[in-house]
């Protein structure tokens, strides 16, 4: 199965990007598409209502603001939608953030930190792999290496610093 | 021409009251409907597709927590849509305002206050009573009216409130 | 019908600015001035209560920090008042945000995402196109126009991105 | 001299109450009045301007929500002017502060705690006694009062909690 | 597969609850447990690490506040994690929303809105339906419910409310 | 050594009562005081400055609003001090939170969860403990009995909740 | 009279200077002085019990963060008390501005907008100009110097912008 | 007795460097480590657990976004922790302090100002200085020339500016 990824703005592609580096690192197909909530509403619903038959497994949505994509993602589908909120230049985050995750009862949206692109991606895989054992595992090493990772960066940090 | 007003849910119903007052007191056509954009997605579309057509000039939506009402609204018309933020039980009304008003650039809401249904109402009178003079001099004695409430409640406090 | 749009500082011109783009593209007259309601109140409540008469049908208020510029614009006319609130250095736009949308009951200011000029000046496209069809269809193709930008960056983004 | 304390609503009236007990308190003279800064606000630019020949010293006033009376007194009188925000039922209290403290340069609002009629009052008194030094031995006493009544509290619960 | 659903205390109970609903209704085997990230951090890892292997798909986890513990199953499972932040006394969500959505990359939980059980557990359900037809179709068949309940809501509310 | 708790207002009682429970269960000696950062600063002085030599380890300080009591206390000792906000009706917390911890550099005030006085005492008794292995026992024996108590809640809510 | 100016910290100073750039305009004598409520809390309350006796009419304090100055300032003296709030790296002006404004009932502090020096220095006058005619008109003068200056802004901006 | 210093990511390295030149100039041993709450859990609750036999007395936790790892050390340890929150991209501070200052009731974290690296350290110092005079008498020391800097720059300041 693969994960679509929809992004409300071309603006929001830096984010975007590395959900791509995630997916080629597990070997997730994935497909990346700008679709707008509010411009482009009619290509959203099509796109959604067709996921599941076109091979998709679940959906991310990234999107600012009043970050409506999510939502409009899961009001056309019962996959599995992953909210994205981007950080703009007012409010902090707290717009898109609030406006992708308070949705109503009956409609979830599985929403991550804004601007983490990595944790969109990984959760998209970790709910692929709830069926794949080999994806599982393949999650299971990545959480080794940045287990080892964090290890090393201890190591060179107690090595540099002494202190009385 | 008509004002349609939508909500989100049910639960919405005491603010949008406040609405239909308004209307009746300037003889304003409405409509209610209840129309969810996550959960009646296609019955949004549809019937604000169809809104100008069937005598809408403008359109109120009604919504709180992530409240995308009012964008997939706008996403599906030109008229002018006004933005009734609802209050909820978490973030003191800051979801449904940020979700209601950071629209994307193209595509307006026109936000009143949290909860403040009168204040939607009035401004879709408004926006209907630019091009009726009629509708217009009504507003014009409504906040003349307005006037002498609080003019009179001054006169009252202040017979009331006799200080050194 | 023209459209005035005031705003309270200079410094506020660079947001304004993206309104004038559109009134040109809508071929829509537009008066763009300098008023502050803690500066000169008087000229703006001036200009207010002559706007009607002056062929003014709709007025935007562009102000920061406690932005009060449109609240005392609604205060003098029964017109469409359009607040636009200005991001500041502190509070990341919620104090201008919140002193333009929480507009006591009676007094509506229809409220667009913070420093989004261009969504001030749409909503007061649409406003005027309530009774003007062929304004209403001018906007209809510049959704259309909104509609294939996204497409075509949807194009060339999956042109560039091929995924495994 | 006296204080003029104005609110935007009558509403605003059990919190406006703490400022004439201090006034009697203090036989500072005021005069408490109904005036709104969007519903009559050419009654507050009437009364404001004639404040200092009416033998006002300080203004108050008191708003809540988009809390514009205090600044739309400012705008009109070179007298200092104390605003008081009240707590509304959205934004616990951000919106009334915002719209109250965040005044643009050249014409400052003098902002006391949300809700807290007491400090408006005593803020004024203190303004009246900079030139008025019975009044200021007044202030003194009462600091000496406030000070007794909190030691008599430490002395009484000093005397009631014996731990170990 | 099963779903897990931890909570952090028993006071998390009602919203919990919800949750349990949703399985009933979806005939989702689920196993609902107290443990704190704080209290038992011991008890949560080896749950969290035997989960898979005891045939949970899923781990759902509830807590307010400083809301660690849907990041402390994170940290310590490769499988979907879905937090579902407690509303408290103070800060209105705010603090559980942020705790549990603003995870490190690397370590998602898929947050949903504040104290709504009923949407972490139908994102489960979702996430479990990936890979399983029949669940899927409920999950279809329950939205189509929904949107019939909307329907049936809007037809009740059009029949008593006849405007002018 | 034992503990001081000082107190803004009598009206923060309830929460300080908290600590006291906590104080007599560990055998810790503490005295309760009413003092005031603004109606009593000399007090609040005189008393922080002989704290140590009056045999204090520890002082914590609760106060709401602009809690400055903490940083007060802060200034006139060496001593650690442990910040306690009260939770308020307006801001729901985060004035007296953040007044409370965003001490300048050079004095810290060591800030616990709003309105949780278990807190604010458990750190003291922490703090003392650091040279008490007696005093450090209890407390491992105490973490003991909340894991206690959390591993019964779980037990008995299994029994209760019995899913598909 | 004089005005004493105090700042928490040496990088307060920018701001600070606005002050000075007001007094010098008004002829008002001032006093600038670094003093921090938690590094030299007797140097403060000293200052502050002797500013009446040294000429002092009004005190102004600057402080960022958790801003005790201002509060310190007003617990040793009955003069009126301007709170400055200075914005720092966190929160966007927040903590700085709850903590001088949310002062506790008896003891206000005339808060004026974060990093606005120059409202405070003019409140700071118009506190003086209550009972001193000249600085009244100075004052009546300045509004009228403003005025002027927004109407030029306005013309200059009216030549310059010609729109269809 | 030694302090530990955890960081959950090397990003944290430029404020933790701050806790190093506070325990070199009070001659405190100091160990700092990489660890993290969500990417090493294991290595955390073992430093964590092993800490008082190896000679810890306090433990600082420096970590940003949703910090948990302040909550995960206080799980697994009695002796006092440090939670230093530091400033992300997103929230301002809110959510790395909310994170780790709201923790549930039995479980205290000893919070300072956002990015503080030097309150943590001083605070630190000032929990082991309880029983050991040596260091607490450079504490007062330290508090003296603290006293002195300010004294000095206001002395330099007065020299430099000179109003009518």
């Amino acid at each position: 199965m693969k994960v679509a990824v929809l992004m409300g703005s071309k603006s929001d592609l830096p984010i975007v990007k590395e959900c791509l580096d995630v997916f080629k690192k597990f070997s997730v197909g994935s497909e990346i598409r700008v679709m707008s909530a509010h411009r482009t509403p009619e290509a959203v619903s099509e796109f959604v209502k067709g996921a599941k038959d076109n091979g998709f497994g679940v959906i991310i949505a990234a999107a600012g603001k009043a970050a409506h994509l999510a939502g409009a993602v899961a009001a056309n589908t019962s996959l599995p939608v992953v909210g994205l909120p981007i950080l703009g230049s007012a409010f902090n985050g707290l717009d898109s953030l609030l406006s992708t995750v308070q949705m109503p009862s009956g409609v979830p949206v599985a929403t991550v930190a804004v601007n983490c692109g990595t944790n969109a991606a990984l959760l998209a895989v970790q709910i692929l792999a709830v069926s794949d054992e080999k994806l599982y595992r393949k999650l299971t090493d990545h959480k080794e290496e940045m287990k080892k990772k964090i290890e090393e960066e201890d190591l060179r940090l107690r090595s540099e610093t002494e202190c009385p």
